[in-house]
């Protein structure tokens, strides 16, 4: 395929998206295929000779489509957000064509540039305090990792390391291994998977510890834990602090964890995944209060801020805390400026060496949205939260089962668990709308997340009726 | 931005990048900005109301273009190359419209699905052995990664969590911190440096294998690290083995440390980040003889295969190996299909939660080229190596420092490291061309990578003309 040919298809793709986008709502949000439905609908080898490019996108409605859960549908309701907007997308065709490997400043500097800077911004937004921005000529700044798991991991990584040296530093001579066995990481309850997976991949133990009637983690159980486990010999080193945890979007309370941190000399994380993108607006902000008590932070504008996947944004206090966990340098990788103390070589602030030029999709949407546009949208997805817990709360059938603060409405129906599974079963299998569940201690529980960008009133209003529906005709099977 | 506003602007972009990709020649390859260049270019803060797409594309020109490193131009001869095509674009842009994460098969099938197929299809490209590939039912499967690192690390935690699940089976109650103490993994002196980090991340011992004369890890030289390190107690458990090195392309023996690790009990994780999309064409196929011993083996295509990055193709013979190493499994991922063993959820595979759809980047790729039109580029790439490598060795002062068997020459010229340091800062500052360095045991070395999708023979000619013309330069300044 030539240039011309790609002016060609270029703007057929183009068309090809918008009327995807337009027309969303018309497809069936969660697809009815069965598992190994595609490989009987394609060859087994790739072809010898080039296919067409009508035949491909001729497979593309035949044999995608079909199996794509549609995300972007404004009858999506799962998971979280994924965001979507067509500045980003604009963005994502330019660093795909610019196509640079920013893994040092000198493989392409204005990637790594614009990068420092749109976290700046991106903070700035946010309030964080000035500590953790690189303008200050400070010690900190912030990165795009790739998503929130990595970013927990690497936290998780530089906080061994440092506490390793801070060992080591008291008892000349420990050997490595024995710190590990010693080392204690810490979330709540509710935090995501992926801070046990961090602390799993990190040979580190994991305590889980209990949250409160809120589900949010508390001073004290995070002091109870610690004492017994200093008792025992161990050595805390690590909490992760979720803000909008995945289940039910609630908030451990940093200000009361993150002195304890501090005194403790325990690296704090903020995984604020979805919950973060809100604190751009004033009336929200407080939910961060605590945050200056943080070495590290991560929120994903990929989530919730407009910003294509993938763009989780990480920011620490001490850059040098990254560097000295990964730092290795071979020649092929050096470059003349690297010890200016100026330059930033992201590749020692992630695990991969490899990375796209993801700032570029922060600087259209933040530009075309500006912050007014951002955060027009963030209150229109909690005002459409509110109206859907308000729906739930005037039908006595129903119950919410934790504070709604931002998006997420996580409700059942009054009675046993298999009720409730059975509510899920079919509404997802009407395919109307698609929700997921979650287990709140030890009630099933199903989510309602305002995902959608195009997502309004209507919406919100006649999923409900076709919820209501479903339990109407479930509860009259149940008693027939 | 609306739909009918980006069909507009989506239409500029694609003519604004295929002009940038038609004359792109004429850009300066390796940029003239010095470190801190663009925060002064741009406001401290987003904007508070949106700016204009107009603004935001002056800049694009204005204040990133400059900055840009132009890995696509064919005056780029840096680092290996990173794959750019237009059907990659155009599939690209797909992703981002449909923009599901595929986090799990429900999650969005076809992305799942897809790409299980994509990797066979792949597999079969490179003949690899059956065991490796999905579709016989069998144990093995592919999976996209990020990158080559990431799948190093994957290979590493998902080997260590086989060997303490052995060695606890072996000495009941034997804690995870002793077995960690144990534990080495190995790779050749020239392996690339994310193996160390691995290891590092993995809190487990790295043993750097001394290469041979031809810069390969060879059977000899392993065992011995072997046997010293089970006299002294410990415990080999992982070995890298690189086909074609970053620093010279160098290929270790894998059909003698193949068997070595078979017999031992060791887990063989391949990189062959770049050399590996060669082996679609049979003549050089035999570079990959060995890969039955291998337990997982990896390479880019976003390197070398024309599928932008991010896409890092990473296989296993057990994909036990890799979920038993990662899964945690809450109730918000579960989903009705999953206990199946039918379908794959590529979260247990991975680092990161979150996936974007990169099969279809294959899909178009390898439909849109066809296998021959894959093998044509790759032989096109060794073609002009070796006419560069003919050049070199026309010219007596220089000398051609490892062999050549893919796309990457490195050269020197006979004389001190200071002198080739000397030489490489001249090229670099001419910016008519970009190199990066190496080290080769003691010898500062020069690299040059056939990189671009457009460089062609004149290209080549017209860079050697330019070295030697700078070399001449150097040449007779250090004599007068």
């Amino acid at each position: 395929m030539n240039a011309s040919e790609f002016r060609r298809r270029g703007k057929e793709m183009v068309d090809y998206i918008a009327n995807y986008i337009e027309s969303i709502e018309g497809r069936q949000v969660y697809p009815s295929v069965e598992p190994g439905y595609l490989r009987p609908l394609i060859p087994s080898c790739a072809p010898q000779e080039p296919d067409t490019y009508e035949d491909i996108m001729d497979d593309v409605e035949k044999i995608i489509m079909p199996g794509v859960t549609h995300w972007h549908s404004p009858r999506f309701f799962a998971y979280f957000p994924t965001a979507s907007s067509y500045p980003a997308m604009l963005a994502d065709m330019l660093c795909g064509a610019i196509g640079c490997i920013g893994f040092s400043w000198a493989a392409s500097p204005a990637c790594t540039e614009l990068e420092t800077v749109m976290l700046d911004w991106l903070g700035k937004m946010l309030r964080l305090p000035p500590a953790f921005l690189a303008e200050e000529a400070g010690a900190g700044g912030g990165v795009i990792q790739g998503s929130a798991s990595e970013a927990t991991l690497v936290a998780l990584l530089a906080a061994r390391s440092r506490a390793t040296r801070q060992l080591q530093a008291a008892q000349p001579g420990l050997p490595e291994a024995a710190v590990l066995e010693k080392l204690v990481a810490y979330a709540s309850d509710q935090a995501h998977c992926s801070v046990e997976r961090a602390a799993l991949i990190g040979g580190v133990k994991f305590r889980a510890i209990p949250s409160d009637g809120k589900f949010a983690m508390r001073a004290s159980a995070l002091t109870g834990a610690l004492e017994r486990d200093r008792a025992a010999g161990l050595v805390p080193f690590f909490v992760v602090a979720t803000l909008g945890t995945t289940s039910c979007c609630s908030f451990d309370s940093i200000s009361e964890v993150g002195p304890i941190c501090d005194r403790e000399n325990l690296w704090l994380h903020i995984d604020a995944a979805y919950a973060g993108s809100a604190f751009i607006c004033p009336e929200f902000r407080h939910l961060l209060d605590g945050v200056e008590f943080a070495d590290s932070f991560n929120f994903n504008p990929h989530k919730w801020l407009l910003v294509n996947f993938d763009c989780s944004a990480m920011w620490v206090k001490r850059r040098a805390d990254l560097t000295g966990a990964f730092k290795l340098d071979p020649v092929y990788l050096q470059h003349s400026h690297q010890d200016s103390g100026l330059i930033t070589d992201y590749r020692h602030w992630q695990l991969p060496l490899g990375r796209r030029f993801r700032s570029l999709k922060m600087w259209f949407v933040f530009r075309m949205y500006g912050v007014t546009g951002l955060q027009a949208y963030i209150r229109k997805h909690v005002r459409l939260a509110q109206e859907f817990q308000s729906l739930v709360n005037q039908d006595p059938r129903f119950e919410v089962c934790a504070e709604v603060t931002l998006g997420l409405v996580c409700f059942r129906l009054k009675g046993s668990n298999t009720l409730n599974e059975h509510l899920l079963d079919r509404i997802n299998s009407a395919r109307e709308i698609h929700l997921v569940p979650c287990r709140l201690r030890d009630k099933f529980v199903l989510r309602f997340a305002i995902c959608s960008r195009t997502v309004e009133s209507a919406h919100v209003q006649r999923a409900w009726e076709h919820i209501q529906g479903l339990a109407a005709a479930l509860l009259e099977a149940g008693q027939a």
